[in-house]
């Protein structure tokens, strides 16, 4: 099968930003890479936000993806750490427009329901669906790479064509 | 009198981020440039925030500060409003750690206080002291830039040493 395009999930924070690589062969996904861009609480915090910008254009530079994706933030907490998901969101919002791959945004229940077929799907059985969908044996760790997965995953579905074989 | 440093102050924001440039002399201090940074609603979200970081790379190399200063987000508002500021707000930090000079933090009282001496002073308060000690005959508008150029003269005075003349 010919490969349609690469996509690259990110779940972004100040401390941990996942990543992970899917290639879309249409009715096919594949998993290529996955990891975690991770700042350390002792640094600066300006520091930390260029580590976390450096750390995307560096992923950019060597799975060259396609186009992105990353779960919408959650607006319920009124806390300064939710400020600080939100800086760091900014930052790799900004590096993936620098790069030319502006990231598509899906909220928290979309990606569940995209995943699993149900939006009240817990923790468990969004990761089943991820070993599933990309015909894995092990879950991919840590937390934060496995939810830049799952978010490529609903790019992918949500954006599938007729053309792309679906 | 010899110049001891150049500071830039910025107000970040998604649609407006000020900016005000001040030398300062030891016991004098001079307005060097100011403005603001525009984005357009119309453009994507992602578009506006890379806006923003190509507009500080341009103020930085244009006015080539030593120093950075800007205030401190306030955390009150519980809205997706408040998450762009701080989207915008990460992008801007960045980008001033990026080329060396991530900024100092100033609380809204902090910058009141340290530029009309009273916590307490209202808006109109604020600007004149700031044309005064900026010695302008007009506030620099709009008003993000006015309040970039107090967060400048607060670092200035928050970071002044014995031997820069004071």
């Amino acid at each position: 099968m010919k490969r349609i395009r690469r996509v690259l999930g990110i779940d972004p924070g100040l401390a941990n930003t996942g990543f992970g690589i899917i290639d879309d062969f249409g009715g096919r996904m594949s998993l290529v890479g996955y990891g975690v861009i991770e700042t350390s609480p002792e640094d600066a915090h300006p520091s930390r936000l260029l580590e976390i910008f450096r750390g995307i254009e560096e992923v950019v530079s060597k799975y060259a993806p396609d186009e992105s994706a990353m779960e919408e933030l959650f607006f319920g907490r009124n806390s300064s750490s939710a400020m600080m998901v939100a800086e760091a969101k900014g930052v790799v919002t900004m590096a993936l427009a620098k790069n030319g791959i502006s990231p598509a945004q899906y909220k928290p229940n979309k990606i569940k329901a995209s995943v699993t077929g149900t939006q009240s799907a817990g923790k468990e059985t969004v990761e089943r669906c991820v070993r599933i969908l990309l015909n894995l044996k092990e879950t991919p760790r840590p937390d934060h790479a496995a939810d830049a997965i799952a978010a490529a995953i609903t790019h992918i579905h949500s954006t599938a064509t007729p053309a792309a074989g679906r």
